[in-house]
């Protein structure tokens, strides 16, 4: 067979701003591979990429990489890689075989090769999935993949939930706070949920919660005195929200947090006036990350999040850019908040 | 038998700063009461007063009753009450006989009456205790009552302690303070403890309190970044401390929520800044009120805590004032912190 094209997406430069298409990260289309003679070294993989995950942090990668930070920054003049989702195409590992469908971080280019030495970290290795023939596999790197288990499984360890209570989420229109949502819907709670978006607002609501508000537009506050108080926080913003959600709760309440985006950028903090409702109201606050509290939750996910994915019980949304040239301008609308879902680049079809 | 003195403090005025003796309230020595004649109505107990507590909080009840609180405002024109132990003289109720020694709110008179409808509520009936020999009847209103407890219980529910990890404690020189010191060195952590004179920081110390800090004087940010990070957090304080902890919590930590002291009389609120460690830590954050948790640790307090206490294993600090004329004073020293010790006035020998 002849070479065939294996175009990249090249991290070029820092950004000031926001990240331009091609300015800091340019697609280029000049380079191939021959699947017939490509030779791999031993213990390594070749990938065709079919699915890449565009997600918020990856502008927090975009930096010098002499600021520390929880991710690695990118290293300039090398593909940019995001959680994806892949097919093997040739193998020399033992454990991974041709045609398996592989969850892992994928360089933003057609074909990838992972070496011996990242199948062998837990942090660049893949993960075989056998993906429900029902549910499309792009939902692996969404609500059937990290967002979704981060709902699920946080949910399973924190909520303590009774029917009849009150649940207050935030980030609502996202694909954890709309996970989150209808998990609290199943077991009978009152769901109150906030977005930054009319149509995140509306998405809430196809998604069941029962009082939805765009709180750029509705007092956060007066919502809550009227219909709080809350048995169930789960914060994806931190900030004044979290403290407004302190003011709101009930006895016993159950603090989930997931993420302080208004916290991440704050030298100057922020005024708590409610931390005493932590003592006074006998609260319970838990920060967590996914993976460390996966475990348990594994099996309960696939028997009970999966099949509901696959039958259309529950609501998702996605917002797919097709061909990896238009990679640059997913990552770019990510960060300006325009994309109208979980936003993925579909590569190619299996 | 002659009637014999039976001496009150009475609740005169609500003051306008700190309680004053002899304005505030008032001692009266006028009244009388015979015990051979003394009638009581069916199902009550005339209880001879042993020891009171003098505690902080008393300031609180001394308001308007119109402003609301979680501890009801004091009657004007009645005697203050207050935790104390005493004991039964005369019975007229099948479960409580003469003899029987009681914790319970106690009005601040020598011979009490609680009533029928006082025993039947849980927060003005009174509790039976069997003292043990050689612990001092008033530790049962300290290390061996309701501080003592808060502290046990709340360390053995939520402080999930693994030797070698290292606790901070606040307030570590008051009864609750000084007794999680020792549960904490009991469990083979290292600790870290702040107070606000140089003679509690000395008690701490003598707790076996590892570093030992007068927050008056030292910066508790730099004790922190040199002996952190912390592993548990035993919160008295909120406020600046509360933040300083979070921005020193190891992965994991967990903080128990006792008491926000700055918290109460803000309402501008306090800046945070380290927030987002709860969820980039993973931390847990539990607030509690102590009989809410008491249930499964009782027999573990009196097997545990109690022959330690006999044996002088633990540690305590009393500062008693003798005599019932003493209240006014003793309450009027709580507030403005002159106390060197656990506060009661001793106010007859058994």
């Amino acid at each position: 067979m002849a070479p065939i094209r294996n175009a990249k997406v090249i991290y070029k430069e820092i950004p000031q701003g926001y990240p331009e298409p091609g300015k800091t990260t340019v697609y280029d289309a000049s380079g191939t591979i021959d699947l017939d003679t490509v030779q791999l070294a031993p213990n390594s993989v070749l990938i065709k990429v079919l699915v890449l995950s565009i997600d918020p942090y990856i502008r927090g990668r975009m930096r010098d990489p002499k600021i520390p930070s929880y991710a690695p920054a990118y290293p300039l003049n090398e593909p940019i890689n995001t959680d994806g989702i892949g097919k093997i195409v040739k193998s020399t590992h033992p454990d991974l075989k041709p045609g398996d469908i592989v969850r892992s971080k994928l360089k933003h280019e057609e074909y990838t090769i992972k070496t011996a030495e990242e199948l062998a970290n837990p942090f660049a290795g893949v993960e075989v999935i056998k993906p429900h023939p029902k549910v499309p596999l792009s939902l692996y790197v969404g609500v059937a993949g990290m967002p979704g288990k981060t709902a699920h499984n946080a949910w399973r360890t924190f909520a303590k939930a009774k029917k009849g209570e009150t649940a207050f989420v935030t980030s609502g229109g996202g694909p954890v706070g709309s996970m989150v949502i209808q998990l609290a819907k199943q077991d009978g709670l009152k769901v109150i949920a906030s977005a930054g978006s009319d149509e995140k607002v509306a998405f809430m609501k196809e998604c069941g919660a029962d009082v939805v508000f765009n709180y750029k537009t509705t007092s956060t506050k007066e919502v809550l005195d009227k219909e709080g108080p809350i048995n169930v926080y789960w914060d994806n913003v931190g900030g004044e929200t979290l403290d407004l959600a302190l003011g709101a709760a009930a006895n016993f309440a159950r603090f989930i947090e997931c993420g302080m985006i208004s916290g991440y950028n704050s030298k100057e903090g922020v005024v708590f006036k409610n931390m005493v409702n932590i003592v006074a109201k006998r609260l319970t606050l838990n920060g967590f990350i996914q993976w460390e509290i996966e475990a348990p939750w594994k099996e309960d996910f696939e028997k009970t999040v999966i099949p509901r994915l696959a039958d259309g019980t529950f609501k998702y949304k996605e917002d797919v850019s097709h061909g990896l040239e238009n990679s640059g301008q997913a990552i770019l609308d990510v960060q300006k908040g325009v994309n109208k879902g979980k936003k993925i680049v579909l590569v190619a079809e299996e």
